[in-house]
C-alpha cells in the first residue's frame, strides 16, 4: 500500500504495542519482589490477551494487504507475471508477527512450551521484516531508499536485542531498549508517511537531493530521542501511580516512615535486578 | 553437480537430519529431569549411531561428488587447469560436515575430549559451507546468485547460534532454533533444484527479472515459516506420545489427578529449563 | 565547525572524559572490597558530580554549535533550503551524550531506575555518534573520508562494549577497554584538525594521495598504542598512591609483613573480580 | 618484506606458538582438578617465560623490519613522501604483539593487574594485525587481495573469540578454537610465500585468474583442516603422555581397577568443566 495511510496505519499500529509496553515493563518490573500468586495470575492472563490482540491485528494486516481494490485477493501469477508482489511482502511480514503472537500465547497457556521460544519467535519476525525491507527498496529513489534502510538498522538491532533475551530473560535494561525501538519503529512509518506522500497539499519532495538525506538521518535520531522520552514519561507514571496506591492501601503510615520503606523497597528491588 | 538431482540430494539429507532433530531435541528435553542412568546411557548411545550415520553419509557424499562421471576422480590439476573445482568445493563441504560427525562421536566415547567441542566444530563446518557458497557464486546470474546468498544467510545465522551453544549448552530454544535452520536449508536445496533445473519440463526461469528475485526472497521467508511449522507438529506429536506412555506406564490412575500431576510435572520442567 | 578549533575542541573534552576514567575505575576497582558505607556514598556523589559535568558540556556543545556567527541560531529551514545541517547534526551528537548524562544522574539520584540503564544509554549515545559520523562524510576527498570512518570504527566497538556492559556490569577490563578507547577518539579529533587544517601553516596534505591514507591507517594504531600508554600509567600511579596512603594509615606495621598482606590482599581482590 | 622469506619468516612464528598452545593448553586442562600449589607456580613461571619469548620475537621482528637493507631505518618521512610504509606497518603489526606479551608478563608477575586484561590486550593486538592488513592490499591483483583478506577473516574471527575469553576465562573450547586459528595463520603465510613468490622456480600464478581464486579459498579450508588434525594429535599425545606419567607414578594398581579410576577421573574433569 503506497500511500500515507498504508504507512499511517502501520505505524499506529506499531505505536500502540510501544506505548502499551512502556506502561507493562515498569509494572511487571516493580511488581516482581511481590510474590502474589494472584497478581502472577493476573499478569499471565493479561500477556495472553496482550498476544492475542497482536495475533488478531496481524491477521487484519494481511487481509487488508490482500483484499484492498488493487491488492491481490490471495492470487500470486497471473499468466507471466508475480500479482502485486508488494502486498504479497507485507502479507508475509504480517504472518510472521501473527505467528509470534500464537507462540507467545501458546507459551502461557500450554506448560510445556519452553519458555524464551516466544522471544525467538518475536526476533526472527523482527529479523524477517527487515531482511524483506532490505530487498524490498531496490531501485527506488535515494531518499526513499535510504528512510527505509534506517529502518532495517533499527529492526537488526532490535533483533540482535531480542534474540539476548532468550538468554537474558526478564531483563527490564532489554526490555525498555525493545520497547523504545517499537516506539521509534511506529513513528518513523509515520515519518515516511509524510515524506513520501505528503498528506496536506504540501510540496512534494525532492528525492534525490542530498541535503534532504542528511537530514532524514538527522531526523532519526530525533525521533529516537522523542521515543525515550515517552518511554521515561510513562515509567514515571507507572512509578508514581504505584506509589499512590501502595500509599492508599496502606492507610495511615504517612510522613517520614514512607519515605524511608519506599527507599528500603526500592534498594530491594534495585538489588534484585541486579543478579540477573 | 549442477543438475537437479545434485541439489535435491543433499536438500534430502539436510531434511532428514532437521525432522530427526526435530524429534530427538523435544524427547531429551521432556526426559532431563529423570535422573536416569539407564535412560541417560540409552542417550548417548543414541547421540553416537546419529553421528556414525552423520559421517558416513558425509563420506558418501565426498565420493559421489568425486566418482560421477564427469567428476574429479580425485585428480586435482591437470596440464594447465583446475579440474572441476566444483566437485572439489562440495567435497570440501562434506569433508567438515564429516569431520564434525567424527569429532561427535568422539565427545561421547572418549570421556577426555571437552563437551562444547562437538558443537564447535559443528559450528565450524557450517561457517565453511557458507564461506565456499559466498565465493561459489561470482559471475552468476542475478537470480542464482540471490537464492544462493539467501543460504548464506542462514549459514552464517545458524553458524552464531551454534557458536553459542559452545557456551549455552543443552538450551532447547538455541537446540530448536539449529533444528528450524536445517529443515530450512533441506527445503531451500529443494527449491532452488526446482528453480535453476526445473525437473518436469517447465518452462525456465527469467534469471535476470527483479521480480523473480523479489519472489524468491518471500518465498525463503515462508519456507522458514513451513520449517517452523513442521518442527512445531512434531514437537507436539512427541509431547503427546510421552504422556500417552507415561499414563498407561502409571496405569489406573487417571482423571482429575492425571491432569494435576501433568502440569506439577510440567511446571517443573519449565522452572528446570529456567536456570539456565 | 570545519576548522581546527572545532575539531580541537570536542577532542579535549573526550581526552579529559578518558583521563578521568582512567583514574576513576582503578580508584574504583582496588577500593571495592571495602564494604565501608561512607566510601561508598562518596562514590555515588563523585558519580553525580561527574554525569552533572559531562550534561553540563554537552549543552554548551549545543549551544557553540547553534551560536557561532555561521551557525543555525535553531533555525532549521529557510526558503528552500536546510540551514548548516553539519552544526545540527554536530547538536544531535552532543544531545544524545546530555540525554545519557541526564539519565547517569537518575540512575544514582532516582532509586527506581534500573541499574544498566546508564550503560544502555551510554551506548545509545556512541552509537548515533558514529551513525552521524557514518553519513556525514559522503562526497568529501578520500583521505577526509577514512580520517573519519577510523574513528566510525571506534564508536561501533566501543559502542558494542558499553551495551555489553549492560549485561556484564563492573567488569573492570570492559571499563578499561572503554576508557582506552574514549582517549583514543580525543587524541584522534586532535589528529583530524592537524590533518585536514594544519593550524600552524604547515603545508596542506594531498587528500587524494593512497600513501597518506596508509600512513593515517597506522597513524591511528599508534594513537591507541598512546591511549593504552596513558592508561597504563594513570594505573599504576592510583595503585602506588593508594598503597601509600594505606601504608600511611596503618602506620608502624612495615616491611615484609607488609607485602604479604598486600599480596594476599591483592588476591582477595582478583579472586573477587574473576566471579563475575 | 615482500618476498617468500618475509611470509615464511611470521609463518614459522606463528606456527610455534600454535604448536605450543596445542600442547599447553590441554595440559593445563587436564591438570586444573589437581590443586598442587606448586604446579601451579611452575604454570605461572611457563606463562611468564612463554609472554617474554613472544615479546622477545615480536621486537626482533620490528627489528627486522626496520633495518632490513631496504627498510626504513627509523626514518618515517623524507623530503616529500613516506618511506617504506610496508615495513612501518609491519613494524607497528609486531608492536602490538609485543605489547600484549607485555600485558601478559604484567598480569602473572604484578597481582594488582586484573585478569582479562591479557585477553583484551591480545584481542586488539588480533584486531589490529587484521585492520592494519585490510588495508594494506588495496590496489593489487585480486589473488593478492583475496590470499591476504582470507586472513583478515580468521583475524577478526579469532579476535572475536579471545575478547569472548574476557568474559568466559579458561574455557578450554575457546581456548583451542585461537589455538587451531594460529596454527591456520602460521601455514597460511607459508602458502601466500609460495604462491606470490614461488622459491623453487615454479612457475608464476596468474594472479587474475578466476579459478586461481577459487581453488585458494578452497586450500584455505583444507589448511584450516590440517591445522585442525594437528591439534587434535598434539592433545591425544599429551593425554597418553599424563596417563603414562600418572600410572608410573601409581605404581603397582593396573588393570581394570586403573580403567575405572581413569574413568572417574576423566569424568571429573568434565563436570568440572562444565560449570563453566
Amino acid at each position: 500500500m503506497a500511500n500515507f495511510k498504508g504507512h499511517a496505519l502501520p505505524g499506529s499500529f506499531f505505536l500502540i504495542v510501544g506505548l502499551w509496553w512502556s506502561v507493562k515493563y515498569p509494572l511487571k518490573y516493580f511488581q516482581q519482589k511481590q510474590k502474589n500468586s494472584r497478581l502472577q495470575h493476573y499478569q499471565q492472563r493479561l500477556e495472553i490477551i496482550e498476544a492475542a490482540i497482536r495475533t488478531l491485528f496481524s491477521v487484519i494486516g494481511i487481509l487488508a494487504e490482500q483484499f484492498v481494490p488493487d491488492g491481490p485477493h490471495f492470487h500470486l501469477y497471473n499468466e507471466n507475471h508475480w500479482i502485486t508482489l508488494m502486498n504479497w511482502q507485507h502479507s508475509t511480514m504480517y504472518l510472521f508477527f501473527a505467528v509470534s503472537g500464537i507462540v507467545d500465547m501458546l507459551t502461557y497457556l500450554v506448560t510445556h512450551v519452553p519458555l524464551g521460544l516466544d522471544r525467538l519467535l518475536l526476533a526472527v519476525a523482527v529479523f524477517t521484516e527487515g531482511f524483506l525491507f532490505y530487498y524490498h527498496v531496490h531501485n527506488r529513489p535515494p531518499l526513499d531508499q535510504h528512510i527505509h534502510l534506517l529502518l532495517v538498522f533499527v529492526l537488526f538491532g532490535g533483533g540482535v536485542s531480542i534474540f539476548l533475551e532468550v538468554i537474558f530473560r526478564d531483563n527490564i535494561v532489554l526490555e525498555l531498549f525493545r520497547t523504545s525501538l517499537v516506539i521509534l519503529q511506529g513513528t518513523w512509518f509515520w515519518q515516511i508517511g509524510f515524506v513520501l506522500f505528503p498528506p496536506f497539499g504540501t510540496p512534494e519532495w525532492d528525492q534525490a537531493d542530498e541535503t534532504n538525506i542528511m537530514f532524514i538521518t538527522m531526523c532519526f535520531c530525533w525521533h529516537y530521542l522523542a521515543a525515550l522520552c515517552i518511554m521515561a514519561t510513562n515509567y514515571s507514571l507507572v512509578y508514581c501511580l504505584l506509589i499512590r496506591m501502595k500509599r492508599r492501601g496502606e492507610g495511615e503510615i504517612i510522613g517520614i516512615q514512607k519515605l524511608k520503606s519506599d527507599h528500603t523497597y526500592q534498594t530491594a528491588l534495585l538489588s534484585g535486578s541486579d543478579e540477573e
